[in-house]
């Protein structure tokens, strides 16, 4: 099969595929402004127009399916056969790698739609805010593809402290801003209270929503919203042309959970055409949104610049312990991702850091891939489930998206190391 | 074309095809103990017997093509086409990407059969020596993958100063220790003199090949010499079949030299096959061994341990002044490659760290991929000529090797972005 025929030509929503009706995103009770429309001021049109479809399928621009390609779309759909003799199982492993295209994760399987969108408006420069930095590399990369200009404001404490990702975004051409900045009139009166604030992501987002308010620039959304879940679908309807190609058919689907994102594109497809009996979500146990949280309307974002939408939430306000794994820290579950874990048709399963640092390191020795530690999560799930597999006799097919590499997150490897050997 | 069919079934050996007769390996003139009677002590014997074979073709044993295939071989060969399109330029480019194994390196290509060799043999233990720790990660893996041990001496400075390789040879279950060690007489005598002293490669080779020596082990080598050469042919056959499968032909062939493996290994069959017209080895103008050096016989190693071979040279006790691509810091370069150079077959190029710097951002920008510095090397060469096709209306195909990527290198990025922006 070719590399553009495993490619897919749309999108796959999972919305009118759900059990019962999405609950709608809604403005607060009250509200001072619409948040709706503020997202009509700063998102792209078609972005805009995506997360409120309801079609099943969602043509994936041509111009866009080439970026892909270039990126090195599909990413390869391997079996992880040393990992299954080193657990003696008779399960079956396979891993769809999301961490072989160049910003090492899936984020970019976003970032290039809502880039390529802003551009067709005629727009040139786009906006946004990153934690560690994961999402604003996608957002300075797809970008440059686009001659965009890029500005990303960077939470201050990763800026300082992580300053590698920081890096790899000027290489790309992104203009990045220690958040609070001066660049906006909220970054201006935080720092004038307190100069020595060292950000949050809330602040960032807050300082990004501005500026593009401001210069009339477009603001790219990372996880989370509906949008962002279909765009990821590429993920899994490839890794469906590839398991038709070897002829199998994965019994169990395993993903991490962060905002939803790399879970939901992996899986969806495979949920909506009725492949598979067992979907897995995996988070953090010392991020118990699973276990503890509640589903009820919330805001996305921690600034509560967004319209609330009804998710499985730990509370907009809950403040997550310092784990490695800081894409897992986030404090909600995507709307669609909450209601098919209400519905059962979703299961979870949490673990702790000690739990993941241990998995990781069988991965590294077995498959020669040191994993992120959000995706850590995952292959724990997996090792769990080949062991049972291996005492109950079952010869079933796993399969596991591994959202990205972690040969940016070694120094965390090395802090884990410590802490757990 | 199958992945597996793009994958070659035997190495290819530039040996019997060269203008003139390999002038041999040789022990030094009085030498108190035989180089050549070392290797047969501490390499794998197969490892040895390729080392001086003149077949053309050696057989890549079945297990070792599993393992490559495991790694993720074929690696990708992409079309550079947003890098033509912001060089406006006639020439088509294309390159192949071995930063997408999961070690970041083609390093890996020739450490796998080494370490199979080893198994083989029944030993379950290798030894190595590294510097920044390129080489070291791909022993460390190669030995996992195989259930042997690896210990690594590794370079104090960089054990020191560079942690996140040693972190990744840790997760990949090897011992590292930093050189000067106590762990073998010849470690101890120098930190007994000098408890401070920071390492070389040189102290460390000695110390790796003392503990292969006084343990029965065997000792893997990851550069210069023609089996290491031999086995990194993997590229350039993949490539051939790649570049066969879609009708093209490459007319230029480039790639950076540090010892000379990765250019090797990915021009020699197109050499060997004839095809195309220029072959081009790129260095770095403050380590100038190609302009500067001299075609004689030298010790391939600083430590002096390896027999003597003829080689162009700036001799094995000069001193390469801190560029950020370690990997080019060699005073050498390997046997047949020297010989190439001298007979013309093979052209040269040398280019500062500023202007390489400046390539690897415009590659990064248009491409999406953070180059190794040392590939930026062959970045740079790669623009100059296709601007030149653009001058002279040329529409010739160029093809380069990227021999890894630069995501453990963005500390380097980092102070090249003060340096030079």
């Amino acid at each position: 099969m070719e590399l553009s025929e495993v490619l897919p030509k749309y999108w796959y929503n999972i919305v009118p595929d759900l059990p019962r009706p999405l609950p709608p995103p809604r403005d607060p009770k009250g509200a001072e402004f619409s948040r709706i429309e503020l997202l009509n001021k700063i998102m792209p049109k078609e972005v805009l127009r995506q997360q409120f479809t309801t079609e099943r399928f969602v043509k994936i621009p041509e111009d866009v399916r080439d970026r892909y390609l270039q990126i090195g779309r599909p990413t390869p759909l391997m079996r992880a056969k040393r990992l299954e003799e080193y657990l003696d199982t008779p399960a079956k492993i396979y891993f769809k790698f999301e961490g072989a295209t160049p910003t090492g994760s899936h984020k970019i399987n976003t970032a290039i739609p809502q880039a390529y969108f802003a551009y067709e408006e005629g727009v040139d420069h786009v906006v946004t805010e990153t934690g560690a930095g994961q999402w604003g590399t996608a957002v300075a990369l797809a970008a440059s593809m686009y001659g965009l200009r890029s500005t990303i404001f960077m939470v201050k404490v990763s800026y300082e402290h992580k300053p590698m990702r920081r890096v790899i975004m000027q290489l790309y051409g992104g203009q990045v801003y220690p958040s609070p900045s001066d660049k906006t009139n909220f970054g201006r009166k935080i720092l004038s209270e307190n100069p020595s604030n060292t950000g949050s992501l809330g602040i960032a987002m807050s300082e990004a929503i501005e500026y593009a308010l401001e210069h009339g620039y477009r603001y790219l959304v990372g996880s989370v919203l509906d949008v962002v879940l279909l765009h990821q679908s590429v993920i899994g309807l490839e890794a469906m042309n590839q398991f038709s190609a070897i002829g199998e058919e994965p019994d169990v689907l395993v993903g991490c959970v962060g905002g939803g994102s790399n879970f939901a594109g992996f899986t969806y497809p495979f949920i909506g055409a009725k492949i598979g009996s067992r979907y897995i979500a995996v988070g953090s146990a010392e991020v118990p949104k699973f276990s503890k949280g509640e589903y009820r309307y919330d805001f996305p974002d921690t600034a509560g610049l967004l319209p609330m939408v009804k998710m499985l939430t730990l509370g907009k306000d809950y403040v997550p312990p310092s784990i490695y794994a800081g894409g897992l820290r986030y404090h909600g579950v995507a709307p669609t991702l909450s209601l098919l874990l209400e519905d059962k048709v979703v299961e979870w399963r949490e673990y702790s850091e000690r739990e993941i640092f241990e998995a990781a390191k069988i991965f590294a020795e077995t498959q020669g891939i040191v994993p992120a530690p959000e995706s850590a999560h995952a292959i724990k799930a997996v090792i769990d489930l080949a062991r049972e597999a291996k005492k109950n006799k079952e010869r079933i097919t796993i399969a596991f998206n591994l959202s990205g590499h972690g040969l940016l997150d070694l120094t965390n490897y090395q802090d884990m190391m410590v802490r757990y050997s």
